[in-house]
Formats: structure tokens, C-alpha cells, sequence
């Protein structure tokens, strides 16, 4: 972890433009009838759960290009995350992917209170073939023509389950890559059957406090068509699978220009949004960094989100899943988690009041002015203020590189060789 | 109509080849295991409607440019569908668009019997201001924030199905143009609500033997926002509804590299499926001839259908929907009912069983085979016999371009001049 | 026009909260080396053209439901761009639209005097028919295979260069909406032969002094290829024509996902852009208000625009081109403007030595957090700033509002129908 | 290699049946004043290189799946090319990919003398780290920032050009990953110069018979901006270099909706089309198994090449460029070639003349029915009997299956285990 002391003193550098900007956007806010003390603190009180996958450096199938320090297991991964969370005060939580971080509950729970954590979502893998699962997953998983594999990824999914009990997590992920490259490499229909009858084992074998994601992707690994493959489909195994199932929106895996906030909107609508996995992207599952493409469609679906608060049942989870091919990993989710709370702060400023005037009235010009207003509003001030009073860095970014925790790691950990992706 | 005994000659010309080819194909078919007299009887069976608004050349918002002979009303529209039904014996009925076709029902059905068509799915129109509506769907018409609005738009597509009723049709489909343009515009969850709401009025009118479908579009009229924005909003509505509500699926209504063909097998595998509007599309909601820039596509949703013949409820209805900005109509819809034919045709050449057995082996490369097979297949003999058989004409568009129909209606009807769009 | 004492009214309301937020900026700004007074003048020099199209209600293919007021002709339409740079401040200059806007250049030149406003490139049309043109262009204009309708449309954009020319104008922008709609329609290579043979005929006619914009456009009105399809092919004709001819871009005639701020990156580098189309898509051509759907987008745009000022040779035009169909269009240009100039005011705001570092040495996460920190700052007060010491409107739609202009003109102007688009 | 004793026995029980086919489609075309002979001759001269990487299953970035017998080094490669060429008699070279397939000249030389295979272009390979380059190519090979890395990256190159030259190559294809991931990450300008400044170092080691091409991709592995993006870039490239360099079309590297065959129309009338790779896609750059999505889409790019034959220095590349992930890579690239075929077979039945004519009169339903006419005529008789002919197998994936090749290949190189892609 960062020495709190050099954290310290690299707030108290930057405090006093800190409280400068923080007044005025607070005169300016109280002028336009808001408590920024209030959104500060709401700010403060949220928090997006890490992949544990995210710490290390990602790649494409063409290759992978390793920084320095690459976690090697779980517990590094933990370590890694834990200084995100230190210096954001912003990431409480983080999501698992098992088989890659399978270990000892104990000592999973040992490295999570020693570095702050819990644990989120759970994720189980059936995408990849598993070096003690004896059948290949190449054609498939919880929809395989083989009801032995089916049974071997249900089987995986139970045992997902167990252990994610036992660390305290309360919800799985399913994300499957089940698909066809092919048309008439498989039977749409039958597939669907097969993969509904595997994913309603899992669910009964869910504890009764559990929810169970389904996550849906338009397309790869599967290249002409993905079981899972919209939000339709998704919903449809949140209805047969019952009240602990939810939908899991992951911002990358929709068709192109897709209406995103429209979706999340249906889905609440109808008491199914699971959470989120947030990133961004500008061609297809890109998984760069959140918000870093398109911020003001981050802010739209924050904009339901808050709509939506206190609503009965209305509890998603919210999730970073990106891929950091060419940054630090640590500072790309830093990043990525104060992006997520820039977007919700700026949700909260809306006036829905006024908001829902112009929408009875159709006037679509001053309805979308409203919700530009909140938008362009220069928030950073807020979140720093949030940071600043709980022992969190104003500049993550710039106290992680002061601390060289990069430097330290890597000294520690050997060094990772470029490798090829999936084509060689 | 055309004189039949010029379409007999022109078939006379024509008939020695189309026998030699059709029975080479017979005996190629049979290597194959296939009797070709089965096919041709399927295909003589099939019928695509035809719809009113079709047979006028259509636009865009930039430009429209008519044609000689534009038809200047229902009857002149009729009188078109049933030269392309006497040219094809493909296309046995129509659907009618109200207001643009209103008309005493006794007019209708006599101008339905002379021309030996019947009336296929009416549809409503609240997507333009009616000149007998005192109130403006600029914003909106179902799901519009204004009741009186949404009764308006109620009233009307009950008096279309009353209108239907009398004239013996058995479905009403409704499309909406309903949406938003901006970010904020409409608060999407209070205005699908709404929507619902009047659907339900307006599935409370429907007599027993009727069906009511319901059509999903990404975008447009609608640029930011659409309520009926894609399959999954359109199967909850289906839902919702009851049991004789059904999702219509029009081929150009979907986001760029959507699998169509997988959406078709989900509705039907969940009981939904309602019909089609077939057209093809390169871009957007294009309305382009159907088959004319993607004709495998066309054969995939046909491989779907010929699978699901025989399951229990399972009977959509089958329209074209395209717009002919630069081609004669007749002639665009008469090619368009062949194409939808002729996908249908490939579709029954596939070795099913054959294919099962390589789909429950991950055959991925021969099962794929087996639809190209099918689909390389030219069964042009086989449509065209059909054609022969029933006194239609071989090769139809030459049959009318010899018949000077549209001469002869460019005599009768008055010149439309070229006319701007909705841009000006 | 707008009272102007009512302008100063609605502004002395204003100011005391303005010039709060305006000086608590500039000690932020200041903090960050940067002078706010001096983006204050860079905005308030700059300005982006109107379309005189623009200020009419616009419409789609289905339907268009016209406001109060339309603007009857050129003269209706300048009084209201009169209106629109009155209260903003930032749109001096109008682009005419022939033959829609045609007039006696003297009766011209009186108006804009009168509104204060000068006019910016010329628009011809070939994309309609016209009523004095005997020949149509239902299969295309400047490419059409018959050399008489080429001659036509050639003679038409002479027309409009001799039009422009004693009003004042100093370029032509060519859209044309030639394509196909099937494949094998056309032969691409013979057509575009047939394009650049004619183009070189318009820039024939070219004064000195004066430039030819042509403007590509993926799809729409032509729905299987466009001549002009992608900024390749609008390069290959630049090359073609001369120095005077260059590439316009338009914000919204690309392909999905395509990286737009790139491809002006690109004509910078070649000499070759001539300037933009300002306007905003979520899925095709939807013509909707700059900045609404993904501001980041344009502020990328304004950032390569920003980054190239001081090139050699580098002026492009800057044009508003947008469809008003559910807002005032007046509103609608008016806010459009502002975001333009926010852009631009955000994209000044870069810290381009610091970005050229970070670049340098690959730190993408501090590059791309260079540019959002400038994106982030909400530059409102220092628009309004400019806007109040040129005696624009700080809020120029409330002052807009408060004026009652538009039920004045609705008083003046005749009460227009809805109509149908193309489709009827 | 195959016993061609049991290709011949394989095809002396089909025979009788294609005579029988072939001769009714003789007849048929005969009808259609069409030489069947003269077709199959073209067919049978036709021929598609196959790239080495090919022959390996392909993978993800989630997962990488191997088939039995994978390839183990460049000879086991083209050994597999060996076979698929003597079973279709369609691929006669093979494309190296460098350092994949590095090896001593002389030993590549005999290796495709004993399979009887040439060698087509050299591919070069800067998107991943070579174990004996000192330096990384993670941001980027030619256009880094880095001139050590650029030179390396030439270096490279140039290598590649001097060990293609010792084997009888004649091109060199540099397709490079180079981009960025964020906004602002490169400056787009600076980095396509230094691209252009590298690739004028490569063009300068050219011999001069041969040609370089280069290839253009809209994204991955970069995510946000790529170099080399697209066909106006790569058309730019073509022109700075000189008269050897031309554009690559892959078939799978463009937007969504993007009209392919107009762009090689473009590049064929200005001189810089070099050539292709084959593949089909239905999302990405799925780099599925050509023809297997859009078959039609594969006979309107042949009909623009059939077109244009004959044309002086008109003489593209064309190579198969694909992943087989879930397939047996041989039987994909056998089935893949003849599909090029069938779309090169389909594309000559065209009758230009009459095309011509319905082109010159607008009359868009003729010219698209006289494409639609050749695209589905069966050609399959015509491909089998010029393989019958030349002793390659008349069904390839019958024959290969026979022979038991996989197995035996399978027996000799050892097993490789499943792998993660990019991710883990």
C-alpha cells in the first residue's frame, strides 16, 4: 500500500486551490438551488467494484504487451487493487474470475481485510478450456450438444457459487462466449433450450440472499451468432429463471449506435437490471477505459440510474471491466472509477423537477438543456473534496506515481514476456 | 388486368426451355433424394401480400420523383396488385393503409373480387396528421404525454379495425413513429407506459379471430429515441398484451450486423412471432427490394420457417414493405414476390436431417455446407413452372412490359409532378 | 428583430451571477497559466454560418409537422437569421440554398444589411427537380448517363456561382444525391467518369478568389452507393479538380463507428479541407442538433481544428446544417451555435505543449486526460461574457422567449399543413 | 500427401453424376449463348494464394482452441497448403508470414518444389515483439514516436523483401497494428508522417519487379484511432510511395455497412488496387470463412474484377486471409478457395453487354436482375469438372475426410493444449 503520510502530503499541495474551486462551484451550485455538500456526500458514499482481471495488463488476439509488475496471482492482484481503492476511496469492492483467482477462502478473506477490500460479483469462466475440467469447451458450454459439458460448466458454476459464499460475495456473473461462426452451425432454437435448462441449474443452486447476472454480448468470441446475444435474450432468461435473476448491461457488447440508456431504462422499468460492467468503446467490445469515449453517453445512463433511485428492489451492481493494453492498469482504473463518479455526480445535479415540466410539454429543446447543464458542469472539485476528507488522494494519478508503487512491484514480481494473442 | 391470351403466348415462347430446365433440375433433385413436384406444389401454395402503398413510387426526405400512371387512390392501387398477382400468382392479397385507403367497404370488396385479390393486415397511421384530427402527433401519438392525444390515436386504429373487419382481414399491425430527438426529450419509462396503456385500449377492440402485431424500428421517424426501438421492447409488448398480440419483424428495422434470423427463431421459439415485412436494406431502414442486396440473409430467415412449419400456432404473416424510388413498382414488386419465393423454395431443399446430425456433431463446416447447398440450388424451373401452371406468366416482367399496362394507365391517370421531400 | 432594451433588460437580470461564475473561472483558468480574457476574445471573434434552409421546420420521409411562422421565402428566413445572430453573436454570416433562395441580388444584399448579416458558400441542388428545368434528375445530376441533364445540372451550379458572386459569397458547396439504389444499376467507374468531367465544368466557372466545396455522403437519398460515398473519394476529387477545390465534411455522412476527428486530421495534413457541416447523428443522417447526441465528438473535431490554426493556407468554413423538427428552429440554430463556439472554447482551453509531452513519451493516460480536462471546464461564463460586451443575450433563448417573436411572424406568416414526406 | 489413387477412385463415383450436371448446364448456358468450356477454362486457371498462419487454428483474444496435427513450423505448414492445393487445384502459392515462418531459403525452396507450391507476397509482422528485436512495439512499429523503433520496424522489412526475393516472391503486404487507445494518446498528423517517412525507407528496398502493398484496417488491435484506417489513407499512402505501391483490400477491415465492391471500383480506375484478402465477416474483422456470410457480397467485388480484366496493369493479388477457430483449417481453406471461384465463375456468366445497355437506359430492376441472373446459376458443376480435369478431387472435403489426413498428421505432431487469448 502507499505510505499515508506521502499521500498527505501531496493533498495538502493542491488543498488550497482545492477549497478555492470547491467554494465557487458551491455559490455557483447554491445559486442554481443545489447543496453541494449533499452531492459531495453521496459522492462519497458510492462505490464500483474492480475486476481483479484488471490489473494486469490486457491484449487482442494479435498480442499482449506486458508493463512491469504483472501480478502473478490473486493475491497480487488483491495488493494492486487495494492501492486503487486507497487512493480513490472510490473502489470498495472487487469481482473475481475463477478458475484465475481461485484460492483458499481463508486466505482470501485474510488478503481482503488486510488490503481494505470485499468481494463483489463472482465470475465463473466456461469461455476457456480449464486444465483439470476434462472436456474442452471449442463448441461451446452451458448450451453444448454434449450434456456432459453442460453438466461440467454447471458444475463449474456451483462451485463458483461455494466460494464466492464463503468470501462473502452475494451475487455470479454468468458471461458465456457459447455461440456459432457458422450459419447452420447450430440450431438457434435448441441451443437456447439447452442453454435455459444448464443456467436453471445454476440458479437452484443459488443461496437465497444471491443474485444470478446473465450478461448479454452481441458477438466474440462467437462471430456469427452468440447465444446471449441482446438484451432481449437476456430478459428472456431473467423471466424463466426467476426473481434472483437479473440482466447485466456491459456497456461495449451492444450493436453499433444501439440506444444504451434506453435498455438500462426497460429493464428497470421491469425490475430486471442486474448492474453494470462499465467501460467504453468506439468499434466493438473494445473495453478501453469508461468514459473515455463517449462521456456524455456514460452520463445518460447515469441519468436513469438516479431517476431510478428509491425504487423498490432497484439495487444494481456496479462494475469496471476494461482491458489496459497501454497504460498502467492501476492508473487506468483510478481513472476509470472517478470518470464512473463524475457521471453520477453530474446525474445528480439535474433538476428532474423542471426536467419533467418540459417533458409534459414537449419542449425537447429546454428538456435536453437541462440535462446539458448538469453534464457540463465541472464536478471535479466535488469528487476531490470527497477523496480529500476521507484520506483519499485529490490526485490519485499523480500520488500513485509519486509513491512508485510500479517500481516496487516490479522489483518484486519477475518480469512477463510479450506474447502472441489467439492467431499464432 | 392483362389480356390472359398474350400471356399465353408469351409463355408459349419461353415453355420448351423452362421444361428442359426444370427437368434437369428434377433429375439433379432427385440424385439428391428430393421429388421437385413436392417443392413446386409448396411453392404454387405460398402467396406474399402486397402492400397498397407499394404500387406508388416512393421517396425520400430529399426528393421524390413519380412515374407515369401514378395510382391516384385505392382502387387505382388495386388495380396494379392485381396485375402483379395475375403476373406471379404470388402475391393473393393486400394490405390496405388507412387513412390513405379509405373507402366505402362494399367498394372494397367488389374491387377486391374483380381483381381476385382479398385483404391481407390493415395498418394505421398515426405517424402523420390526419386532416379529420384536430390534434397534432408532432409529438408523439400512443405514447404521447397528452391523453387526448393517445385517444385520438386509439380511436383511429379501432375505426381500422372496424374498417378491417368488414372487409374480411384479420390483423391489424401497428406501427408508430413515437420517440424522441433529444436526450431528455421524453422520460422513457412514463412514455412506454403510456404506450402500453393504449395498446391495451386498443387490443381490447380486437374481435376474437384477430390478431394484433406490433413493429419494432431502431430509428427514424425518430432520431435519438424510439419506444418500440428493437425485438426485446416489442416481445414485452407482445406480452403484455395477451395472447393474440405478435411481433412483427420488418428485415431493415434493426441496428447495423443485427442476426435477424436469430431474433425470428427466438420469437417463434417463444410463440411471437407474428409476420414480416420483407424489403432489404444496405443501411439504414433502406426499403430496397427484398433479396436484392443480401439474398442469403433472405434464405436464413426462410431456413428458420421452413423448420418451425408444423409447430403448434406457428402461421406469420408474410408482407412485403419496400419503397421503389427508381423502378416501375409492378415491376419491383413482382421481382420482390419471386425473391421471397425463391428463398422460400431453397429453404425446403435443406437435407434437415442431414443437417441435425452435423449440428449435434459441431460439423460446423458441413452443416454450413449443407444450407449452401440448398441455397446455390437454382430453382428459378421451379418457380417458374408454378408460374406456367397457373396461368400466370414464366417470366413476368417481360409479360408486362409487353402488355403496355403502364401506358395505358399513364393515359388514364393524371401526371404527378416531382415533389421535394421533407426537407423543404 | 429583437428590442434591444429588452435584450439589456433580460441580461442586467443576469450579469451580477455571471460575472461571479466568469471571475471565479478565470482564477481557476489562471492557476492553470491560462488567460481568460484572451479565449473570451478568440470566442467572440468566431463564427459559424447558418443555413438558410434551417430556419424552417424540417421533416422526414413519413411526415413533417410545421411550426407557427414558417418562413415563407429568403427574406422570412433572413429575418429570422437576423434574429438568431442578433442574440448569440455568433453567427454573422447565412449559406444560401438555390433555387429555394433564389432573388434579385440587389433585394439580396438590402436584407442582409438590414439583418446584419453577410453571406457565407452558396448551396446548389441537383438533387430535386426544378420546376424550370425540362429534364429530371430521378437517375442522377452531375453523373447522369444522358450529357443533357449533366449540361443542365452544370449550368444550374453556374447560376448559383453567378448568383453568389454579387452577393458577396466566396464559395459553392456541390451535394449531390446521385447513386444507385441496386446493385449493377450503375457502372461505379463509368459514373464517377461522368462526375468528374462535369465537376471540372463547375470549376471552370470559378472566380479566382472563390473555392468549391464537394461534400460526400455515405448513403441517402441513394440507397445502394453514392458517387461521392466517403472523404476518399471526395479527396480523389479535389486532387482532380485543383487548388480551389477541397473536401467538406459533414458531421453526420459517415459510416457507423468511424473516427471522424481523423479523417479532418487527414485533409488538414493534405491541404484539403474546405470546412464542415455542423450537426449531430446517433444513427445515419439524422441532421440533429450540433453537439446534442455526443459533444466529445465535436470537441476531438475542434481540437484538431484548434491544434492546425496558423497553418498555411488553413481557413475552413464553419456552417450549421441541421433538421429542426421538433424545436423552434430559431432555438434549435441558437443553442447550435453556442455549442459549436463551446467546443471551440473547450478545444482552446488544451494545453497543447503539455499534450505533445505526454504524446511523445506514450502516456496515453495523461494525453487523454489532457484533453478532458479541458473538455470538463465548464466554459458557459465565458460565451456569455463574449455574448454580453457585444450586446448579445446572456441566455439567448430566454431572451428569445421573452420577445415574442414568434408569435409576432406567426401573426405575419400564413398558417402551413402538416404534410406527408415521400412516402405518399 | 493424398494418394492420388484414392482421389481418382473418389471421383470415379461421382463422376457419371457430374457429367450429367455439367452437360444440363451446358445446355442451359448454351441457351444463354454461354460456352460452358470456355468458363471452366478460366476456372480452372484460376487460382488463390493461401496464407501459412492459415493452416493453424485460429483463436481469440478469450481463447485459443487447436485442432489435432496442428502445424508445428513453416514446412508442416506447407505441407497442409500441399494438400489443399492438390485436392482443389485452386491455390497454387502460399503467402510467408515473417518471423512465423521464418526459415533457411534453400529449405523453402525444396519444401514447395516437393508440394508443388509457389510463393506469393511476404507478409511483415510489427504487431507483436520479436524475441530477437531489442525493442517493443507496444505503441507502435512504424509510426512510433521512437526512431529506433521505426528503424527497426524498417529493418525488418527489409528483411522480409530479402528473404521473399531468394524464394521467388514478388511482393511484400505491411499491414501494421499501429494506433492509439485514447483520445489525444497520438497526434494523428505527426504520427501518419513518420508512417510515411518509414514506409518511403521500405519502398526504397523494393526490387523492381516487385510490389508492396499496403492495408488498411478501421480497428484492432488499436481501438480508437489506427494509422492506416482506411481506404482514403491507404489510397494517400499508394500515391506518396510511387508507382510499386498499392492498396490491399481485406475484406473484413471496413465499417459497418461500408459498400466494398465501389471502393475497389475506385482503386481499380485510379490505378492502385494490389489485391486481397479473402474472408467473410458479419461484425468485426471476424475473419470468417469466405463466402460463408454474405456470398453475394463476394460475386459484386469479382463482377468489379471480371470488369475490370483486361485493363492494362490491372493484375490484383489475391489471397485467402482467415481464423478457423472451430473448424478443420484445411477443409475451411478448401471449401474457401472454391468459393472464390464460384464467385470468379458466377462473375463471368455476367452478360456485359446486355448489363451495359440497361445501365445506359436506367433501367435499375433489368441491371440487377442480369446480375442476379449469373449469381445464381449453380457453377458448382463448372468448379467440380475443372477439377475433375486436373486431377484434383471433385469433392475435396470428401477426399480429405477419406484420407485420413488429420489423423495421420496428428500421429506426428504433437498435442498442443488449449490456450488463453490476449486476456489472461
Amino acid at each position: 500500500m502507499i505510505d499515508k503520510d506521502k499521500i498527505a502530503a501531496s493533498n495538502a499541495e493542491t488543498e488550497a486551490n482545492l477549497r478555492a474551486d470547491y467554494d465557487a462551484l458551491g455559490e455557483h451550485l447554491s445559486r442554481r438551488g443545489i447543496d453541494i455538500g449533499k452531492i459531495k456526500d453521496k459522492v462519497a458514499g458510492y462505490g464500483v467494484a474492480v475486476p481483479s482481471w484488471g490489473v494486469g495488463t490486457g491484449g487482442t488476439r494479435f498480442a499482449r504487451f506486458p508493463g512491469a509488475g504483472e501480478p502473478r496471482n490473486v493475491f497480487d492482484k488483491l495488493d494492486d487493487c487495494g492501492v486503487i481503492h486507497q487512493l480513490t476511496g472510490a473502489t470498495p469492492s472487487v469481482s473475481l474470475h475463477i478458475p484465475w483467482d481461485n484460492a483458499d477462502p481463508a486466505d482470501l478473506l485474510a488478503k481482503a481485510e488486510e488490503t481494505g477490500l470485499t468481494f463483489d460479483a463472482m465470475n465463473s469462466n466456461t469461455f476457456q478450456d480449464h486444465a483439470d475440467h476434462p472436456l474442452s469447451y471449442k463448441f461451446g458450454s452451458l448450451s453444448h450438444t454434449d450434456a456432459a459439458v453442460r453438466q461440467q460448466a454447471v458444475d463449474h458454476n456451483v462451485e463458483v457459487i461455494e466460494l464466492g459464499r464463503k468470501i462473502g460475495s452475494k451475487a455470479i456473473t454468468v458471461w458465456i462466449g457459447d455461440g456459432s461462426n457458422f450459419p447452420g452451425q447450430t440450431n438457434f432454437t435448441r441451443q437456447f433450450e439447452r442453454y435455459l435448462e444448464a443456467a436453471k441449474s445454476i440458479y437452484a443452486a443459488l443461496p437465497d440472499d444471491w443474485r444470478l447476472f446473465t450478461e448479454h454480448k452481441m458477438y466474440e468470441p462467437a462471430f456469427y451468432s452468440t447465444v446471449v446475444q441482446d438484451w432481449g435474450t437476456n430478459y428472456m432468461i431473467a423471466q424463466e429463471l426467476g426473481d434472483k435473476a437479473y440482466c447485466l448491461v456491459d456497456l461495449g457488447h451492444h450493436a453499433p449506435n444501439v440506444n444504451i440508456e434506453m435498455i438500462v431504462a426497460r429493464l428497470i422499468q421491469f425490475g430486471k437490471l442486474g448492474g453494470f460492467h462499465f467501460n467504453d468503446s468506439k468499434y466493438g467490445d473494445d473495453d478501453l477505459d469508461t468514459g473515455s469515449i463517449d462521456p456524455y453517453r456514460l452520463f445518460l445512463v447515469f441519468n436513469e440510474l438516479v431517476a431510478a433511485e428509491g425504487v423498490k428492489g432497484f439495487d444494481p451492481a456496479h462494475m469496471l471491466d476494461q482491458s489496459h493494453n497501454v497504460t498502467d492498469p492501476i492508473e487506468s482504473l483510478m481513472v476509470s472509477a472517478m470518470e464512473v463518479q463524475r457521471a453520477y455526480a453530474q446525474a445528480l445535479l439535474v433538476d428532474r423537477a423542471t426536467l419533467e415540466g418540459f417533458q409534459q410539454d414537449n419542449d425537447a429543446l429546454m428538456a435536453t438543456t437541462t440535462l446539458k447543464r448538469a453534464f457540463r458542469t465541472d464536478v471535479e472539485p466535488i469528487l476531490a473534496m470527497a477523496r480529500l476528507e476521507k484520506g483519499a488522494a485529490v490526485d490519485p494519478v499523480s500520488a500513485y506515481r509519486a509513491s512508485a508503487y510500479r517500481a516496487k512491484v516490479a522489483g518484486e514480481r519477475p518480469e512477463v514476456t510479450s506474447g502472441g494473442g489467439g492467431i499464432v
